[in-house]
This record gives C-alpha cells, sequence and structure tokens, in this order.
C-alpha cells in the first residue's frame, strides 16, 4: 500500500480537485466534458488507463476510453511501420454494457457501490462480480488495478460510471490508495450533475431551436409550403457567418435568427401572399411591409437572438447599392446579419422550384448572384460564399425539395 | 493565530467542499444559489456574518447579507416586545456599492486581491483600502476579522465579491487562518461560474419564452389583435395546473406550451378568419381544422414542451361530455392539459371584448362556467379555478386591454 498522505499532500489535491470542479463547471461541450472528467481524475489517481460510461436507459454507453500503453503501443507501431504519426483516438462512442452484474462496470451502475479491486485477475470465489478478460485478450493488455465508482446526480440515481486501471507508482503498478475512493467518488458526482446540466441545456436549446422552425415554417406555410427553405436558408446563413469570420457565439445566433425572416408575412393578407399572378405596384408595397411587420413583431426584445432576428426581418430585402427596400439602406449600413441572409435567401429562391418559377441551374444561379455582387450583395458575403461553396451545396443536397 | 490545521481537518475539508461544489452544481435558483454559497462559506469558516455582492456593470449589488449577531439581537427585540418572532430577512437586493477604491469591498472588485484583515479598525495607515464605519455605527455592531474574496468566472473576469466577517473560535473573534483564503477563493470561483451558468441557462429560457408569444401573438394577429388574450391565457392555465398539484415542471411546460394553442389559425383561409358574419358549416368546419392543423405543425417534437403544445393545440376544443372537436373525446380521455385550456380559453374569451361579442361581466362568465362545468369542463378543473380565483382576478386585472 501507499504510505498515507501528508498534509500537504491532501492540501495539493484539495486544490487540484478545486481547479476540476472550476473546469468541469466552465465545460459546455459534453465530449469535451467527459474527455476532461477522464483525463483529470486518471492523473489525480496516477492511473494508466480509464474509460468513462453514460447511462442510457438500462444500458451503459461507453463514451470515453483512454490507455496511455495501448496508444504508446500504436504509435510505436505507426513508427516502426513508417506510417504517420496518428493521434491515436481517445474518444469512441457505440459501444454498450448491459446494466447488470456481467460486468465490473454494470456491477457499480446496478448497486451504485465502489468497487476498489488490487487485482482484476484475483478477484476471490463468491464474489457479486467478475471481471471479463476479452479486452485484455483482444489487445494484449494487463489490467490489474481497478478503481470504479458510480457517478451519482444531487437526486442520488447513477447517471454513469468511471472506471480506473493500473495505479502507478513509479514504474509499479499498485492498488488504488483507499484515499482515493472518496475524492473520486466526489468528483464523478460533481461531474455527473454536471453533464446532467449540460444536457439540460443542450435540450433547452435544442427545444427552442426547433420551437422557432416549426413556428417559421408554419408562418410561411400560405406563402411556401417546403419547409426546407427555413432549413436551408439557417444553415447557409450560418456557413456565411462563419466564413466571415464571427464568433461562434454570433454565428449561432444567426442561425437560430434567420429562420425569422419572413416572419412578417404573417401581416400580409392572404389575397397577396397567394395570388397567382404579377402583384399591382400597391399590392408589392403591402407585399413589402412583411419586413416592417416582421421587425415589429420583433423588437425591443432582450435577447440577444431576438434582436438580432428583428435586424434580419427588417433589412434582409435591402441591397448594397441602395435599391432596396424598405429604408434604400446602403453598403455597409444594411447590418451584416441583413447582408447575409440576403444572399443565403436568394440563392435558395434561384435554386429551388417556386411556384412563380423553375428551380435554375447551379451554373446560371451563380450568374446571377456573380452579376449581383456590389449592386444587390455585399462583396465580402459574396467571397464567404464562394469559399465555402462546398458547404453550401451540401447543405442544398442534403435538404433537397 | 489558530492552531495549524491537521490532516483529518483537511480531509473534512475537502469532503465538505465537495458537497459544496455538488449543491452549487444542483442549484437552479439564482437567489438560492446566492444565499447557499454564503450560508457554506461561513460554515466554512466559523464567520459570524458575510455578505455576497454580485457585479453589474460598474457597480457592485448588494445581493445577500447574514448576520447571526444581528439577527439573534433582532429575535430577541421581537420577543422582548411580544411581537410574532418573524424570521429576520436574510437577503435583500437593490444597494449598490460603486466598484472603485471606496470601499473593501469595492477594492476587492477593482484589483481582484484577497483582503484577509485581523481588526478593520486597524488597518495600518498608508493602505489603498478604507473600511467603512457607517454600516457598524448604524446597526450597533462590531465588525473586526474580514476575509474578502473576488469571484471570478472562468476568463478571470471579476463577477462578484464574498466577505466574511468576525471567524470565530469559541467565543472570540479570531483572524481568519491563512489556510482558508485560497479555500474560500476556489470555493468563491466556483460560484462565480455557476451564477454565471444559471444567468446564461436563465437568459435562454426568457429568451425561450419570450420567442414563443412573439410568434403566438404574431400568428394569432388576423383573429385576434389582442396580444394580451396569450400573455392571459399562458398564465391562466398555470394557475390552474399549479391549483392541480401538477410538479413545478409540469406547471411550466403548460406556461410555455399554452400560448401556441390557436397556432394552427396559420393554416385557415384570411376570409373564413376575418369573416365579419356567421361561419356557414363548411366554414365553421374549416376554421376548427385549426386544431388539426396545430397538432401538425407540432408533432413529432422530442422536447417535452412541444408534445404538450401539441396535444394542447388538438384537443383544447374538447368538451368533457364528449360533445367538442375535433375527436369527439369525453372525460379524461382528454389531456389534462387540453382540459386546462379550454377552460383558460373560454374564460378569457368570455370576459373580454371580442370583434363578434362584448365583454361579459364577471358574474355572467362566471354563470355560464358553472353552467358548462361537466358538460363542456372538467369539474375538477372548474374546482381549481374557484379555489384559485383571486390569482386569475390579478392576471386579469394586470393583462387588461
Amino acid at each position: 500500500m501507499p504510505a498515507k498522505m501528508t498534509t500537504s499532500g491532501l492540501q495539493e489535491q484539495l486544490m487540484a480537485l478545486n481547479k476540476i470542479g472550476i473546469a468541469l463547471s466552465r465545460e459546455q461541450d459534453l465530449n469535451q466534458l467527459l474527455t476532461l472528467i477522464l483525463t483529470e481524475s486518471r492523473q489525480f489517481t496516477n492511473a494508466e488507463a480509464g474509460s468513462l460510461y453514460v447511462r442510457e436507459g438500462e444500458q451503459l454507453r461507453f463514451s470515453v476510453t483512454q490507455n496511455q500503453v495501448l496508444e504508446a503501443r500504436k504509435r510505436a507501431e505507426l513508427k516502426a511501420q513508417k506510417k504517420p504519426l496518428e493521434v491515436a483516438p481517445s474518444t469512441f462512442t457505440g459501444f454498450y454494457v448491459s446494466l447488470d452484474k456481467s460486468s465490473l462496470a454494470g456491477y457499480v451502475g446496478v448497486t451504485a457501490k465502489v468497487l476498489n479491486i488490487p487485482d482484476a485477475y484475483k478477484i476471490p470465489p463468491g464474489r457479486e462480480y467478475k471481471f471479463n478478460r476479452s479486452f485484455d485478450e483482444k489487445n494484449n493488455y494487463r489490467t490489474k488495478s481497478m478503481l470504479i465508482v458510480p457517478m451519482k446526480d444531487a437526486s442520488g440515481n447513477v447517471v454513469g460510471v468511471l472506471q480506473l486501471i493500473n495505479a502507478h507508482k513509479g514504474k509499479s503498478i499498485v492498488p488504488f490508495d483507499k484515499h482515493f475512493e472518496n475524492l473520486v467518488l466526489s468528483l464523478a458526482s460533481q461531474a455527473a450533475i454536471a453533464i446532467k446540466n449540460t444536457m439540460l441545456t443542450q435540450e433547452l436549446k435544442e427545444a427552442y431551436l426547433d420551437t422557432i422552425f416549426r413556428l417559421s415554417v408554419a408562418a410561411e406555410y400560405k406563402d411556401d409550403d417546403t419547409a426546407v427553405h427555413i432549413h436551408r436558408m439557417s444553415r447557409y446563413s450560418a456557413i456565411l457567418a462563419e466564413g466571415l469570420g464571427l464568433s461562434a457565439a454570433e454565428v449561432e445566433s444567426i442561425r437560430y435568427a434567420s429562420p425569422m425572416h419572413d416572419i412578417g408575412k404573417l401581416g400580409v393578407p392572404d389575397s397577396i401572399l397567394m395570388k397567382p399572378g404579377k402583384l399591382t405596384p400597391a399590392e408589392f408595397k403591402e407585399m413589402q411591409n412583411h419586413t416592417l411587420f416582421g421587425a415589429k413583431i420583433l423588437e425591443n426584445a432582450k435577447a440577444e437572438l431576438l434582436k438580432v432576428s428583428e435586424q434580419i426581418a427588417l433589412t434582409h430585402h435591402e441591397k448594397w447599392d441602395g435599391s432596396g427596400y424598405p429604408r434604400g439602406l446602403r453598403g455597409e449600413g444594411i447590418p451584416l446579419s441583413g447582408r447575409i441572409v440576403a444572399l443565403a435567401d436568394v440563392f435558395d429562391a434561384l435554386t429551388t422550384k417556386r411556384c412563380y418559377k423553375p428551380a435554375f441551374s447551379l451554373e446560371e444561379s451563380m450568374k446571377i448572384i456573380k452579376e449581383g455582387t456590389g449592386r444587390h450583395f455585399d462583396p465580402k458575403v459574396i467571397a464567404a460564399f464562394n469559399n465555402n461553396l462546398e458547404k453550401i451545396l451540401a447543405v442544398k443536397a442534403q435538404f433537397s425539395n
């Protein structure tokens, strides 16, 4: 057994644990979060390998795995074969373990007990749990000491299992110090709650986005019954925003806000919206008012996303040379979000069939857009479009009518 | 100075800190979170009082304060005066401190330094910071030892200041042990991040709700231009849900979902929606289809909220006796959410002026609703309505046309 921990060792742990806590609270991306938890837990306990399972119904999903021995071996093999030294993948998903006593992780998942096993090959007979050697045999690996703890959320529900393998003391593999048990358990619980919070935030964002899409699609129902138009528009706009170097938060705002660009059409009478022939000048004027009505629906909002959507609703028919509507703004006087959506909207209208026109070919559409550069469209947005044409065409192919 | 901490003392702290970390990650309500942070920090350091300031622009808002000496004195006074022993308020808001060196909290907020002061009345001359005695003088209190730490988020920005006052060792007031500085600092940072996360989640929820309201109001624009109808409906529905004993999460779902109950009217032609006279049977049939169209807009969603809104859109015109539409469901065959919104919708229609009718008085409206009990309305929902009439009338008054 390792020596009893000293006061200064404990203080170091205390600070390390706090740093982990802070890192956990900060991390928004679930996969990065899980990887971080595992990495930090291994460093904490000096473990050469580990896995993290997340509960999904009656199964545990093998979410992250790390094994510095196998990773080093892989790198050595690649070097010997003079192959490029890819980074050995440390994350893979999709492998499941049943939530029952047929595996050590499953046992911990079911019972919520901690297992601290000095040697996985010498588990005394008569225990309720047993070690499955298949991974070791397949990979020519030797699992020895193991520390397996449940990840419990605030209500005490097991949401996952954290498994650490082969604690080191210098070059030798030693059992996991009993003092680590509570520490790793606390860390795992904190992680469990962070995971749950992250999931809740992700669910909330997805629900929000889904709602925006559904209501935006419904609002355009009478004008254009192709729901995919809204989805394409949103994605085109996000690609352009990204291509223009906007921040991740700004790109997300544009992604969420752009579906609402035509929400003001709710204020346009059916007789104009659904008129088969050409609109009279008076009718066209009324149709143009959808920009003003859209901005009115979205005005005075606190949320950044809705501010951006108001901007887009108001300005997505302005043109770079000042010949657009409703205000005749020109150049950089038009908000960038409006300039982005203007191009996304026109590109989508050109390349798809509408009740008043057939779909133009990509060549024709690109020609029309090129002609509009500096007249209808911001040359910088056009550049972002050309630089990201591959991504845009992938979206077009994915969301075809 | 207190004795150096022992190993077992440190281990206890380690566990306590973890418990706090877990509690922090769990807490969703910001005020409860701030109170918890302060309470736990005080217990940790054995401090008799403390305050927590949250940064708002160039000011610090005095968000939570606790003082067990003043609270005990207040209770003793009330007892002596034979007045009811109210719980002394431990939370008050609205008092601001400038974010500059004119106060100790402001100094820490500006410099992000830790101040550990043995006696606030004996700060050596020439220091950049000084103690303001006005609180002590006003309350006949003696501040002695103080530990004031910045609350820094993950990017190192100061989002608040945590101030602890008068550490105890038995009955005597002692300086704060230096070992506590880093601990309290870590805890404050973790709290800062939790606060930021909570704020982000709250902002996201508010943005979501705001978006639902705006788009729902816009969708009903042609049929009913009173945006307040949607707001009243949502609140009436939430009051009824709460009165029926549903969980906080279910109440919130109904609050968010009910504004979308008539979203299917987007699929009804203007000529029917805006017809001044009585609808023909064929037109009425088409109008009724707004329930089916609404459910179609919202179908197959992953989010619980949208599932509830689909249910509501589909069933809010069903009647308890089976005479409603579109399915003629009866009794508990109608989802509870639909039964709730049915009453909220009718009550609002009765008590407000519509293009086709004047507003009925409360008496008339209540009479009509009573007559509908067991025929149009679920008797249990009617009971919840009657039991919560005061709240309902408060909403009616707050959101009048």
